[in-house]
């Protein structure tokens, strides 16, 4: 594969993490980074170690509310913070379209940016489309609801030459993958059962904006109800569960996607999960089981199982970045438009 | 997707099953299917069970040499026998010229032939090549070598606008697919072990071809001394065995498919299985575990495991028509040249 340059729209724990992975990947080049008062760009290359020393710790927001607050994972704020803060960046009250401004030579942007709104990344889309942009957007979201949105967008997706990849992290990216392509030994496929432990080694102080996401899933609360809490609120509910959340049923934009794959009913999708915020273990080993029928009428179950060892964090970032070159590879040959992961694997 | 035509060139083993799986298959349209001696083309779409039906346990072949007659899993010679038996179907000298004169209207053709010379299946592409065929080619093959002969046609398939996606049965295929997937955790990738369990129902009879080009992996074997044995040789070799044949070690493609994607070097891929002959039942789980490095320094693995229940047929033609409607959507795209399996995995 050619170099391929991306830009991170984000440098919160997802945008900063894809950063440092994207050192390990000869062919990726960092070019540009923002947040919401800096941006960097060096077309030649992001120097990341220095970026990323410049931001740790230093998260840039608004300093608005507690819920954006806490959504975007702030610890300090203030213009002089965040990208701002190091000597490749330049600080912007339009970050977003300082990047725009020099898409033409970026290949793909990974948008890590919390989404405040449910329509807030698709109308990022939008201000990318309507600046004729050609090439991949990436964003490794967990809402169903958001891919509706993406859908809307389709066609001015498709006029300006854009492949976009949503939900691209590790749920439901990775093990959304992980089902397609164990659905190629099936004719026909009766049930998906996506399972994930995380051990947040770094607790919910790094973590906030994933934290308060699967909040919305437990029983009794939804995103509103989540986006509304204080921090203080959070940390009770954590104290009250000693640390380990689970989650059953939730609803988790895999079904959505696996369904638009073609590979099953949404319905026939469940994903449940336990997050340990006080260990790095996981509490359980994230599987992925398909069960299905073969043409010659046997009924079995392919698995997929995450070493315990690896994290919430590599396995995000690691696919994000996999479905981003893939992705422009699809974009390359003029392939546009709005895919789930699945979408990118073995036809079902 | 939109509907896609498809031929099938070899109606052995496989060939009959890819017939059979793409019934369910909606967007899949058998178009075309030959043999030897026989063709048998509808553009509207094949009855396929009238050609199972017709073709079932009677196999076109020349009634050459024994080593063709093995590899082929003949068991009725002539030029009424076959394809040719199908109400669908005419007797033919040139099937292959003759798929190719109507392969305009054909998106994509799963080559299931055996390879009787290593270059055969490389010779039927460029001969799709020299007619400017514009579509997909897949082929099911193990051996190494034959990617290399392909890639010395890259230029030529990709003058043409051929997509040829090779080795994408279950191995190297859907195996490699799964490493491919399993290694997005990871920035560095130590070591992908691949074993396999087979219990052919079907027994030898029915799967000469697969047989005997395992027996080329045995120690002290080799492609040739594996061909130039007779049935009766190949019999008794399996009775030694009582039955089960185990591989270590084996020179697959597997690793050359591996290393070509870029996810770790062919040395660090390790390949092997065992084949009973005698029982329904697997007498292994098949089994991809791929071990590296994730960015935050943690070394692990991650597992895809083959339900026991899933036929070898299951997981080589699954998986065949999933690459092949993949890259049916990369050709549509302009997207050409010669890709493993792997390649088109999310990148690594």
């Amino acid at each position: 594969m050619h170099e391929t340059t991306f830009a991170v729209l984000g440098t919160g724990g997802i945008g900063r993490r894809a950063l440092e992975v994207s050192k390990d990947k000869e062919e990726l080049t960092p070019v540009a980074a923002c947040d919401r008062h800096g941006v960097a760009v060096d077309h030649d290359g992001l120097d990341v170690d220095e970026l990323l020393a410049a931001t740790e710790g230093n998260i840039a927001s608004d300093g608005g509310t507690a819920a954006a607050k806490s959504e975007g994972g702030i610890k300090q704020a203030g213009t002089d913070k965040g990208v701002a803060a190091s000597v490749q960046a330049d600080p912007t009250e339009t970050p977003i379209d300082d990047i725009i401004d020099e898409s033409d030579a970026i290949d793909a942007v990974l948008i890590a940016l919390p989404n405040l709104e449910h329509d807030f990344i698709p109308r990022v889309a939008e201000r990318f489309a309507e600046a004729d942009y050609e090439g991949v957007l990436v964003d490794v979201l967990k809402r169903s609801r958001v891919i509706g949105m993406l859908d809307d967008r389709e066609e001015t997706l498709q006029d300006s030459g854009i492949t976009f990849v949503c939900g691209a992290g590790a749920t439901p990216g990775f093990l959304t993958g992980a089902a397609a392509l164990a659905a190629q030994s099936f004719v026909e496929v009766h049930e998906v059962d996506i399972w994930w432990g995380v051990g947040l080694k770094s607790g919910y102080e790094d973590n906030r904006g994933t934290v308060r996401e699967d909040i919305a899933h437990l029983d009794g609360y939804d995103i509103e109800t989540a986006r509304a809490m204080t921090d203080e609120e959070i940390e009770a509910l954590v104290d009250e569960h000693d640390g380990v959340l689970e989650f059953h049923d939730m609803e988790h934009a895999d079904d959505v996607l696996l369904e638009r794959a073609g590979i099953c009913d949404a319905e026939d999708v469940t994903v449940g999960g336990v997050l340990d915020l006080r260990n790095d273990e996981k509490p359980t080993t994230t599987t992925v089981t398909v069960t299905g029928e073969t043409f010659d009428g046997e009924v079995a179950t392919n698995t997929f199982e995450l070493g315990d060892d690896t994290s919430m964090e590599a396995n995000v970032n690691g696919p994000a970045l996999g479905y981003l070159k893939a992705a422009v590879r699809h974009n390359r040959a003029g392939d546009y438009g709005v895919f789930g992961p699945a979408e990118l694997m073995p036809g079902f």
